[in-house]
Formats: structure tokens, sequence, C-alpha cells
């Protein structure tokens, strides 16, 4: 027994040296943890940990995603504020959460958290506590960057960096803590929001129109005769990636919200939706547009996957598969029309960013109340959804739920939209509006003239930088 | 014993809690589920659960990659359409998939399956069904995909849809049928292809072979004088993006076709042997055009890792790490003699898929009848490759189903381009190649002047839009 | 009994049957597997192997990343050969690694290991055995990657792959013997590192120190009166992609190095504390380069949370909360300096490699020494930095690791380039620098003017091909 024991630690530190790799200190430690008769359950919940650690792996994906999606749907001259603007958003949410937001989602009354902040208190030798923190942390992200896109192209910096940690410290914690904290008052209520149509999309989709409101559209986008001009993206494939790796990232946001393996069954279920709600939405945007337009346009064709993905995403693990279809298609269609109302309400977002997620997140939240049931993987479902026979409450309840959330993060995010505006200011001059935000506000352009191989009549970022900007960043006559 | 069982779920939901995310209705089923004595083997389930919706994500991870590939090698004028095509794959296979493709390789005949079509009669709650349906899925969109570059840059729209539909529906389920369902006529006759060399890989290549004689070269790739011109690709970063995220899903498609955990050997040996097969395959690419050419040329070289790829897919997991080696470095040369041999019958490529897909699948499915065993990670393999002394059987059997599947793909693509040229057209007009796909099908340029601080004289796409696409996308003096 | 087990295999064929994808000629194999009394020790072992299969996939992802990054902070006319030099890293590695490289990491000598080399007499059946072998290749492929952007725009194409292979095959794998193997010296005396801030990060950047000593500056980088001019990238979107890549993938890197899923707390707490080191390092450069030069610029934002994320390596598994923060904050504040202090110094690095993995390493390295724990998931876990009661001890072990693995990388890097450099020579000529590299190295340009709707005024690339080259890619009037 002792010689098998033995056996086994120096063949795990044969296999460490061999390998040659990180961790060798704790590979005793770890033999010996294998060494003793593990129990299932142990197995499973190093199980849940691994997975959800992917899971929040591909959350953070979405972040590339968004940067790639926001900066290809806009102009080059603004390229490099838009990326920062994604870039800062996750590591401001690190901060604003750990201090304060994680707190909010925590137990204490039904509105707000009361416990945890700077994970005080919490058990973080759990094996899940931490895993769950960065889970959490990256949706609360997520919600933030949705505001940088629909906001784009004309926002101060330092205002941008006052919301985002606004945002990720209370904005969005307080609706997670009312929909998933099980003393919360929507949780309570029985509002059903599997992976976050209402809690993160919705969210970031109001925020931005709160924002939109007090921002107004960019320069030259409304014609003094109420024309619409359009303002095309720079780079469509930068776009395309990212709505593409949106769409990975997705499976680790909506079947990563299983929270664990202990129901493989929904890993499956979940992973079959979110895909059927991807595609249908795909189609259904390509269609749509392409019979209104005359052509099957690209940018509407991503924005048509993405809100099939939002609307699936409160839904799928609450819906059949006939029903991801119709909610995916569906979605597909009302972000064509919806982004062309929004136009003509003259709300300028430059990415469609309230159609997606605000409209979308509406369409799939109330779809449970429409077409879902609770338990979708046991052997008889019970149905919630009107159409599927459950009644009215349920769409009662997601309603109250909407309404609620719009409601706070509506009045949230004026008021501290107003408060930057009359203070530090939110909008740039139209002088930096027309030359571009990577200049003015970043002190240099996205791209380089050497990249058209046209010497020094390329981007003339250059000539507008600050003294002290240029004092790193001179001319040089080599490039 | 009711205490602990009570702390247990306690501590379960305060975790939910104070995470603060999806979920928290599910969790008290969780927290059940968790506490009970969990047999080792449903820990096991779970296990191959998350382990395979992962490897789908790995594979979906490969549209992005394709895409990237496939727009970056082709000019800028297309570019558009190459991602709408890339895009719309998998969309499309996730219905014609469901509808009917998933169907054809169930249970029946020896040659198509005659059941599960819409999942019907199919234990969805069974824990891996839908896992493995989604799996098979982003097998099926891989397929189809191949042919959108090998067709790029002179293609009608509504002529790809169709392809794309009936590919994912009908051509491709039936070869995966007959490989790998346990009654499907090469399986029993013990064809191995491991991951899909042939399945995948050469049913792409061989569908765009078919559409190649239908559709033509582009105009002035073959010159009057029998002058073969080169068109390089508009953005190479871009390609290489789309090699290396290639690569990166292929841990999926390979190390994924383990369909589950059960044998943690054999993960390590396919991580390995495909990790071989693809550097290998980059080297034999690089040297062999340096030495043709006089330069190392990145094109072939990303070809070469992917002919690599391609190569050991059949093969991961019935090689040594020798074989795997030559296997990729021998990929990697015909690719570029392929490449070549290609232009030279005209067969216009433009991304090199004939190549990769087409000779890389068939040199490897090949090499298992010359260097594979059964049963690899066993003490003992029995070899089954004529090198290796397992005579010449399987090679007989390995070329039985290129054949077979040559066959079938080429006849029936060819029935279907040739039903699509004659009815809603396969190929743009002259006019309409020349000034680029990118408006005359989807009415807008993948970039935008602004990028290149050059004003108003950027691309000129929105000169050309329909009347209809104008109204949305009108030209815009702030631009 | 029987029954039941029949059914089992019934059921479990069935499954691959309709998913219809690969491997079927596994599954009654797999299926017996899992039917007799698995236990969970079993179960345990192959989580580890899916576990970091899956992070060995991840820090694969880092490769994109790199080659993103590193592009598209150089210039575009240099951006194919950076491309390459990323993309053959990988290959190159897997060849030097499982012929010498291996061998070197594996038991033997305090110094070098004497075992293993070609796989041979491993037992690569064990589990575990080739997954740790992918997963180290993939460190030492990054450990080589970071080299080929400080050297980037100059260097000559043999020389790197000289370079690439001796760094694969030597250079790293002894230091990571010597912290990594159990019979390491550094291993032996506690040197802690523990997922490779010394034996990734500061072997890459000591490694192109040495280089660039030899190598020398870019043309017109330092003007004749001292003047130090600025070469901006030509692309940042591509960049910012390159770091937020690098993000996700080091979740393989840092939390992966936990090496298997014994301990679920610490998965947790590595991927805390790598995400909050990240997040500070980011705000920490952001708000520097701010002060410094009064713009929030996007290059050095990118490179302080590359910085955070290479000093929090170490660190990652025995700091707490407010340590990972601080840690990650000041290495965003050293990394801005360091890059000022570097260019100063005349020391050319286009993509500040030195000051993130080299000052970010040696930062990360010590601040265990400074704010460390051993154990750091236990009820009480020792402290062994000064800051929190742990004497000085350990901080003198760290930087005995630092001053040891300099000396060696310092030593061989120089006498190999010294090598290369009077043999088949370091640099190219001057006209060649001028032109790019990316013609005169590999024959084409990374874009092509078409992108730009400019004819043939576009990037001038083919006037510049060898006459070997200009056999395959001749102009072509159609493009």
């Amino acid at each position: 027994m002792i010689r098998k024991r033995l056996d086994r630690i120096r063949r795990l530190a044969l296999r460490g040296a061999l390998a040659g790799f990180a961790g060798s200190l704790l590979l005793p430690a770890a033999a010996l943890a294998q060494e003793q008769g593990i129990p299932a359950e142990e197995v499973a919940t190093r199980l849940d940990a691994v997975w959800i650690l992917l899971a929040a792996a591909l959350v953070f994906v979405m972040h590339p995603g968004f940067a790639m999606l926001e900066s290809g749907l806009t102009r080059a001259k603004n390229t490099v504020n838009v990326l920062m603007k994604n870039f800062i958003n996750v590591a401001m949410g690190v901060v604003a959460f750990y201090l304060i937001g994680y707190g909010l989602t925590g137990q204490g009354t039904p509105v707000f958290g009361t416990e945890g902040f700077m994970l005080i208190g919490v058990d973080t030798k759990d094996p899940m506590t931490l895993i769950y923190f960065v889970f959490a942390l990256m949706f609360c992200a997520t919600a933030a960057t949705i505001v940088s896109g629909a906001m784009a192209e004309r926002m101060r910096w330092p205002a941008y960096l006052i919301y985002a940690f606004v945002m990720t410290a209370v904005i969005y914690p307080v609706v997670a803590k009312w929909v998933w904290t099980s003393d919360g008052w929507l949780a309570e209520m029985g509002f059903m929001d599997f992976a976050g149509s209402t809690v993160v999309h919705l969210v970031g989709a109001t925020s931005a129109m709160a924002g939109l409101l007090l921002l107004g559209a960019r320069i030259g986008k409304y014609g003094p005769d109420g024309r619409i001009n359009a303002i095309p993206g720079h780079n469509l494939p930068m776009a395309t990636l990212g709505a593409m790796i949106l769409w990975f990232g997705w499976y680790g946001f909506n079947v990563g919200s299983t929270l664990g393996a202990g129901n493989p069954a929904l890993i499956g279920w979940t992973a079959a939706t979110t895909t059927m709600g991807a595609g249908a939405g795909t189609l259904g945007a390509m269609f749509t547009i392409w019979i209104i337009s005359g052509k099957p346009d690209l940018s509407m064709t991503l924005n048509g996957a993405l809100g099939g993905l939002v609307a699936i995403t409160a839904s799928t693990a609450f819906v059949g598969f006939a029903s991801a279809l119709l909610i995916g298609a569906i979605a597909g269609v009302i972000v064509v029309f919806a982004a062309l109302a929004f136009d003509r309400l003259r709300l300028d977002d430059p990415v469609g960013a309230l159609a997606v997620h605000g409209i979308g997140g509406i369409w799939g939240t109330l779809s449970i109340g429409l077409l879902g049931y609770t338990d979708i993987t046991s052997a008889e479902p019970t149905p919630v959804g009107l159409l599927v026979g459950g009644g009215l409450s349920q769409l009662g309840v997601q309603a109250i739920g909407i309404v609620a959330t719009i409601a706070w993060v509506f009045g949230a995010s004026f008021a501290l939209f107003a408060a930057i505006k009359y203070t530090v200011g939110l909008r740039v001059t139209p002088e930096e509006e027309m030359e571009g935000l990577d200049v003015g506000e970043h002190g240099t352009g996205a791209y380089h003239g050497e990249m058209f191989g046209l010497g020094s009549h390329g981007l003339e970022g250059g000539h507008h930088r600050t003294p002290r900007a240029a004092y790193l960043l001179e001319e040089n006559p080599a490039t």
C-alpha cells in the first residue's frame, strides 16, 4: 500500500519533471491529494471549478469581440478611442467590482447586497467562490461595454472613465442582485433570465439610451433637412471577426450560466438553443434587410446574429428547439426594424447597440413568458409561457422585471451622465469630433501611413499632437 | 446528516448569491444533485459533457478562422462577400442540419440515416445527445465553408445560399453517415478517419472542385497567352490570424473527436500528434517554397500548416510521433506543389483550398494505411499500416473510402451547381466581378476611405448602390 | 446486469450514430470503459487531462496574440516578416522541443536533464504525459516569441530561424529545468515562479537584450543629434486585439499552471489574481502615460496590461487580492518608465518587450519575496514575503534566480547571436531595411493596393521581387 503510494507520488513527480514546467513545488501536495480515496463529490466540485473558469475565460473573450465589432463599425479616426474604451472596461470593472460591485450583488436587502465588499468576510478558500467572482466580474464588464459602442465617436475620455466605474460599481450590480441573488426582489417574484438578456444586455442598452439623450447625435448624422446620413464603419472584416468572437464567447456566457456541470443535459440544451438562436437571428436579419433594401447587408446580418444571441440568452434553458429558432428569427427581424426606427428617432447609435441589446434583450426576456418552461431537461417540464399553456402570470412577471430594470438603469444613468455633463463635460469639442477623437483624446491615430505605401502622405495624426505627447512621439523622418 | 445537507445547500446558495449572477433559480436543484452520493460514473458523464461542449466551441472558432483566412487571401473588393459566406455557413448549417442533415447521419440504411430529423424521437434529455448534436453541426458547417474560399470572388450570393443549404442538409451528412455511424457502409468496412480528413476536408474540397469546373476562373487570372497571373490577397495579417485561429480550433476538432474523456491518454496523444502535424507542415511548406521560389512565402507557409493539420486529422489517434511529423512534413511539401499544379490546370482556387483540404485530406487518409495502428494508447497497438507491418488491406479500404467519397460528393455537387447555373445563375456579371462583389452583391465595401485619411477619395462603394440600398445608406458629407 | 450493460452500449452507440461524427470505431471501447465501476480517482485524472489540454490550447492562442500585437506595433512594410516569425516559432518549437528541449527539462543533473529526448523512454501512455508535453511546448514557444518583437524590422530571416531553434531546443529548456523540475538547482533552493515571470518572460526579454546589443537600432530611430524618433505601429486595432487575446490566453498560462484540478480553490485564486494583475496594470500604465505625456496612450496602456500579467505570473498562486492589485499597478507604472528608459539607452525595442517581459518579469518574481505566501489556499498560509512577515530569505532566493537566469540566458544568447552575426549575418542590408523586410525577405507585401481603391498605386511590393519569386507571383493586370 505504502509502496504503491510512493510509486504514484514518484510517477507524478516524474511527470512534472519531464514536462518541465510550472508548479513542481505544488506537485507533492497534488500527488497526495490524488492518492487518498477521493469521494466522487469532490471530483464533481473540481469539474464545476474547471468548467466555470473556462466559461469565464470565454466571457472575457467577448471583450475583444466587442472591441473589434465596435471599432470596425465606426470611423477610422475614432478607432483608438473605441479600442481604449473596450480595453478599459474590464480593467475598471476589475477594480470597481472588487471594491463595491460584488458586495452590492450579495445577500442583504432585497434591493442591494450589504456583504462581500473587497471580498472581506467571503470564504475565498471555498472551491467555487473566486471562480464565481471572476465569472460575475466578466458579466459586469460586458454590460458596461455595450455603452461604449452606442456612445462612440463624440464622448470625452474622462467622462467615459467615470461612467465605467459607476456602471460596474453600482448600476449593473444592483440589477444582478435583484434577479440572480436568492433574496433579490425579482428573484423572489420568480423573474426568469437565465444568462442576462435583461441583467446584462438590457442594462447596457438602457444606460446607453440615457447617455445618448444627453450626448446628442454625431455631427453630420442628421442633416438640417431631416435627412438621415449613413456613416459607414471603416473596417467590416474587423466587425465580422468581432461578431464571430462574440458568438464563440456566448458559449461561456449562456452555457456557463449553468454554474456547474451538475446537469449535463442542460449544458447540451443551452448549447443547442444558443446556437439555434444565433443561426436563426443571422438568417432573419439577412433576409429582412435584403427585402427592405435590396441587398443582404453585412452589418445588419452581424447585428441579427447578435440580436438572436441576446434574445436567446434569457430563455436558453427554458425553451424548446422550434421556439429557440423562432425567438432567434424574430430577434433578427426586429433588430433591423429597430435599428432603422432608432435612427428615425434621431438616436444616433453608431453600432446598433440599442436595437441589438435593448430590443433584443426585451424580446428575449418576454419570450419566456410566451414560450418558456421551467426545468426543461426533466421528463415533464412545467410550462410557464402563455403560448405553451402556462397562462399569463409569468409574462406579467417578466414585464415587471423589464420595467423595473429600465426605470432603475435609466434613472441612475441619466443622473450620472447629467452630472458628468455639467462637471467634467460629456462631449468633445466640434473641432475635435471632426478631426477624430484618436488624436484629440489619445494623441495618435490607429493607422499609420506607411501601411498604404504612401510615405508621409498617410494619416496626419502627428500634426495635432499636444506638445507633451510630441515629446514622446516625435515625427520620424525614417518612418 | 440532515443538518449537513442543509448546510451544504445554504453554502451553495450563498455562493451563487455572493457571485451575483445567472441561474439562482436552478441552484436548489443543483445543490440537491451534488448532495446525494454521486456515483463516479455520473461525474464521468458530466466531464464528457463539459469537454465536448468546449470542443464544439473550439470547432466553432474555426469559422472566424476561415473567415479571416479567406478574406485575407482575396481582394479587398470582394471581402464583404467572403465574410458573408463564412458567416452564413454556420447559420444556414444550423437550420439545414437540424431539419435534415442530422437525420441523414443517423441509424437507418448503410447509405443514409432515416431517424432523428428535427431531433424528433431523439432522447434530447440524455446528457450527451445535444452536445454531440452541436459538435456534429460545427463539423458540418466546417465542410461547407471550405467551398466558400475556393469559389471566392465571382459567385452569386443566391447561388451560394442554395449551395450552403444543400451541402449541410445532404451532401456532407451522407458521408458522415458512411464513416462515423456504426451501421454506415464504410464504417462496417473498417474505414478509418478519426476526425475527418476525408469526411470534412476532402468533402469540402471535392465539392469545390465540382463548382470550379462550372464556375470558371476569375477574369484576368489566366492570360490569353497561357500566362498565369498571381492575384495576391489584400491583407496577410488577417490571413495569418485566420490560420492561427484555425490551428487553435483544431484542438477541438481533432482532440474533441475522442468524444469524451474516457481515455485521457488518447487526449494527450491526439493533442501531441496534431501539434506535430501542424508544426511539420509549416516547416515543410516554408522550406519547399523557399527552395522553389527563392523566398519563404507567408501564404504558402500558412497553407502548409493547414495542410499538415488536415493530413493529421485522419491519423491523429492512429500514428506515432515520428510518423506524425512525417505526415505533416509531407503534407506541407505536397500542398505547395499541388497549389502550383492546380494553377497550371487552370483551376482557379484563390485560397488554395483544393490543395490544402483535398490533397492534404487524401494524403492524411492514406497515411493510416501506411503508418497506422489501431488502439495506439494500448500497451501493444495493432499495426494496420503497410510500412509498419500491417499489410495492404487497410490501405485498400482507405482508398475505397476516398474514391467513394469523391464519387458521391463530386456527382452531387456537380448536379447541384449545374442546376443552380441554369436556374438562378452561378456567376456574377463581368462588370460586377471587375467592380467587386461587395458593392454588387451586398451594397457596400469592406473598408471606408476615412481609414486612410483620404477624405472622400477612399473606396467609392457608394456610387454603385442600388436605389433601395441608397435609401438606407446615403452618402454622408460628414464622413 | 448483462442486459443493462448491453443497453448502455447500444445507447452510447446510438448517441454517436445520431450525432454522426468522429470516432465511432472507438465507441465500443469507450462504452466498456464507462460501464465498469470507475473509481473516482480515475475520473479525477480524466479531468486533469481535459483541463490541462484546454489550458495548453489557451497558451497556444497567445501566439496569434503576439502575432497581432507585434505586427500592429511595427510598420506595414515589415508585417509579413513579423507574422512569419511568430508563426514559425511554434513550428520550430515543436521540432526542437521534441528532439532536444524536452529531454533537457527532464530529470538528470541539477543543471540540465538527460532523459526523454524524442520522448524515448517516456511513458507516453500515462494519461498525463503527453498533455504536459504539449503544455510545456507551448510555454517554450512563448519564450521564443518574445524576442521576435524586440528584434523586429531589421533581422535576417535565416538568422531568426537559427535563433528560434536554439532558443526552444536549449536556452529556454535549461531554465525550465532549473526552476520547474524537482531536481533542478533553483527548485531545490526554493525559488518560486508559479507560471513563469522568470522562466518564460525574463528568459525571452534577456535573450532579446543580448540580440539587440549585437543587432543595433533601426535606421532613423536615433538621430545624429541624439534625438529619439518615435516609429509608430501601423495598425493599433490589430495590436489591441493581440493584447486582448494574450489576456485571454493567460488564463491557460497562469491558471493552467495548477497542472491539474486537484486544488479547485487554487484555480479560482489564480484566476482572480491574474485578472486583478491585468486590470491594475492597465490602469497603472494608462494614468502614468496620461500624466507624463498629457494623453492616455493606447500602446502604453496595452503594454501596461501585459506588464501586469507578466508580473502576476510568478506570484498568482502566492499572493492576496490587494497584493495582486498592487503588483499589477506597479508593473503598469514601471513598464511605462522602463520603456522610456530603454529608449534613452538606445536599445531600440519596437514593441516594448524589454520593459514588459524583462522588467515586468523581474518585478513579478521579486514580488513574491515581498508579498508572498506558500500554500495560499490553506487555512493559514505561511508568509515568505518580507512585507508580510516572512523575512528576507525568500527575497534573496528570488534574486539569485533572477541573476542566474539572466547570466545563463544573456551569455548563451549573446554567443548565439554573435555566432550568427559573423556567419550567416544577423541584419538585413540598409537598402532592404528602408524598403521593408516583407519584400526583401519574403517576396511580397502584407497589404495589396486594391484594398484602398487605388488601383495600381497601392503597395508597390511587386517591383522588388526576385526573378524566382516573380515566376510565381507575376504582376496581374486584373488585380
